[in-house]
């Protein structure tokens, strides 16, 4: 498939990039200024043929990259990323769309959920996206050091939720292709905030139990 | 030790009395009546014979219950735990509190996290209680029918919180009589709403991959 992603340096792009690029897909990577975009996309194609592997990775403005995919993940800092998609809004027709982002503060050595006023950070891009985009909520557990090993298996879960069922069948089969990861499916798009609140929870239990770094398996 | 199960029907009240008793703990069942709370006692005793275990459970007031224990756990459902506690406020010194409330609403088929103005049922409840009590927030997200067959081994992880460390490892180490709950301490009390969240979005899963009953491990 074609998969856009805005924003994509950090966390869990890199990850994403690399193992979707081994799996075949074409990747457009967005960012607000061409000229990084194009940088990062040369680095990912670097990393990739260390491994083997030829993939087609592209640099290019949001914007643009949004248009050239069929699904398009919000790899933005929470604070900026509902802005963004608001910016090129112009851009998103039909496409699936994918939110990680969660908002979070921190108070001493707490890490504290940060909702937006919709309550999710998936219900506040949504309101930022055009009626006709399907945005599911999805991927915000995944270990990133772990993720860009991409010869590493997998073995958590990933907990999706959205309002439109053929748009979460394409990320449960995109997920797929990274061995052995595995989809639950916890509903509407509303329930967004129950899934986004594990984020803080979990990066609460890092600090205590470092150098774990956990993820999350529902048995 | 002394453990005080307040309102000790239902849900995990039952796996949690029957295990501690094979752990050779005493247990006060509390009730708004005691001729129920001495039913109640009288039922789980009956079922502790069978596995030859002789146990000590008590059915009294819930205030009594209270009084006599180290341990109270609050297993009341969310819309009368607060003021059942705060009723009973005077039985309250420096006991050890758990709590395993959760506030949860229904829209559709669809479970939300539905918190009291305080954030969380854990802070409500802390409000509610006297200064010197020791609050921790655990057992959300234990499975009630597995707790209750005290033969079965329990692979999951139980997410604890709470504002003091001896309070805590009393908890912990209650918890690690019913093998094999591992417990995961994820700070201070004022985390628990994203413990408490977890609940619903599991129900969730629930409904959506029945028969299957999740619970959850940080991996």
């Amino acid at each position: 498939m074609r998969i856009a992603l805005l924003g994509g340096t950090g966390d869990i792009a890199e990850g994403l990039v690399l193992r979707w690029s081994k799996a075949g897909h074409e990747i457009f990577i967005g960012s607000r200024s061409d000229e990084k975009a194009k940088g990062i996309a040369a680095e990912y194609i670097e990393k990739l043929k260390v491994h083997g592997i030829e993939p087609r990775i592209h640099g290019m403005p949001n914007a643009d990259a949004a248009k050239h995919a069929e699904v398009v993940i919000i790899s933005i800092p929470p604070e900026h990323a509902a802005a963004t998609v608001s910016q090129i809004r112009d851009s998103f027709t039909d496409q699936v769309v994918v939110t990680p982002v969660v908002s979070m503060k921190r108070e001493g050595k707490t890490f504290l959920f940060n909702p937006p006023a919709q309550g999710s950070s998936a219900l506040e891009i949504k309101a930022a996206l055009p009626e006709t985009a399907k945005l599911v909520s999805a991927y915000h557990n995944l270990p990133a050091k772990e993720l860009s090993e991409i010869d590493k298996t997998l073995d958590y879960d990933v907990v999706i939720c959205g309002d439109d069922d053929g748009a979460k069948e394409i990320v449960k089969k995109l997920t797929e292709d990274m061995p052995n990861l595995r989809v639950l499916d916890a509903g509407s798009l509303e329930v967004s905030s129950m899934i986004e609140s594990m984020t803080p929870l979990i990066v609460n239990l890092n600090v205590r139990y470092k150098p774990q770094h956990f993820s999350v398996k529902f048995v």
